[in-house]
């Protein structure tokens, strides 16, 4: 039985969220099973930044989905931002290695069959339809995050 | 034999604190055991608020106690927290989804018998005493968290 | 066959590492074997404070560098920073209780047999030369820090 990798992805920094993503492209490479449960501003990575809804939300909802990132490249650095600049510095440095942006990673995870859930909990607080997220993104409960981190090898809050 | 759910707290935010009660929330009505570590800014989260000591504590250690958050709901936001605005935002929209407040899975984790420890190192840093903590928790030795641990399914550093 | 923590160090404060070498240390301790994963900002923690390396690099690379924490000492708090104010008023609260500080923690986890891995991609981004780090630590693929966690018992992101 192969092997199982479940991360569960809090942090909505461009950072956390490539390190997220590194570890999942990898763990498929090596042909492990990889679910990633986004909670919170962990959701903000798997927004589909070609959507917005805006009918049915009601005036917080929409102030907070106006500012805050929308899908994975958009995301901020959790220290050194410094408005964009040190995150704008940070991705001159990877591409003069030729080294995959964040989306890559994302788009590599989509593709190598990474499991993408999404948390009700958070999503109904924060106002955010179905439809604003990657297409295969499911929304699941609390419970069924932990029975399939009861399942895995390795779970990691990230 | 059941299974278990072992978290470390570290953090002291607001976001993270209702993450970690909600998987212990959840964790418990899964009929799995739950421990929750408080570590360093964690024990923010544990702090009795009707509580506070001043006598037999040194200049830094009343200092440090004055200016820390005193008990869950007093915790910040890890992000957007904008002098509280962002915080304020947030639970009037969980309010208006008719969500529990970070305060109600604290006492839904206390009344599933969820067992809080707090760190015996970080809580004589900070000077804390024991009377000012949540009654039930249980100062600990970093050996006993990694024992309890080891004995665990699930265990997250949050 | 002893039992194995595995730690993914991936933040650069102060107190995480903390967190993070009092666990080592603790493990060590129980006889543990224990290994640690220095990734993104957590290379930080393992630079050497006595070397650096400016030939060879790129103008980001340097600045970079010079803008970054050397070594584990150098690190900032996650919060209460406040300039340096709030991480020498914590020090300062250690001494008092005796506590080991962040640095002696790290050498004892160096001299206790703790592994230290340092992550390549990280590396090769933010452009260090090995010769940057405490001699003793690995350079890595991500590959062989998942199958190093899947022989663990204890896998924290931190």
């Amino acid at each position: 039985m192969s092997r199982r990798l479940n991360l569960l992805v809090f942090s909505g920094d461009y950072d956390k969220a490539l390190a997220a993503l590194v570890l999942a492209n990898g763990a498929r490479e090596l042909d492990m099973e990889v679910t990633i449960f986004c909670a919170f501003w962990g959701l903000l990575m798997v927004r589909d930044e070609d959507k917005s809804v805006s009918g049915n939300k009601s005036f917080f909802e929409k102030v907070f989905s106006m500012f805050t990132p929308k899908g994975a490249e958009k995301l901020a650095l959790s220290r050194m931002n410094m408005g964009g600049v040190g995150k704008g510095m940070l991705k001159k440095m990877m591409k003069d290695k030729e080294k995959p942006m964040l989306k890559d990673f994302l788009d590599g995870a989509r593709k190598k069959g990474v499991k993408f859930y999404g948390c009700k909990l958070s999503q109904e607080i924060m106002g955010f339809k179905k439809e604003e997220f990657i297409p295969e993104l499911e929304i699941i409960e609390v419970y069924e995050y932990l029975k399939d981190a009861l399942e895995s090898d390795i779970e990691l809050f990230i």
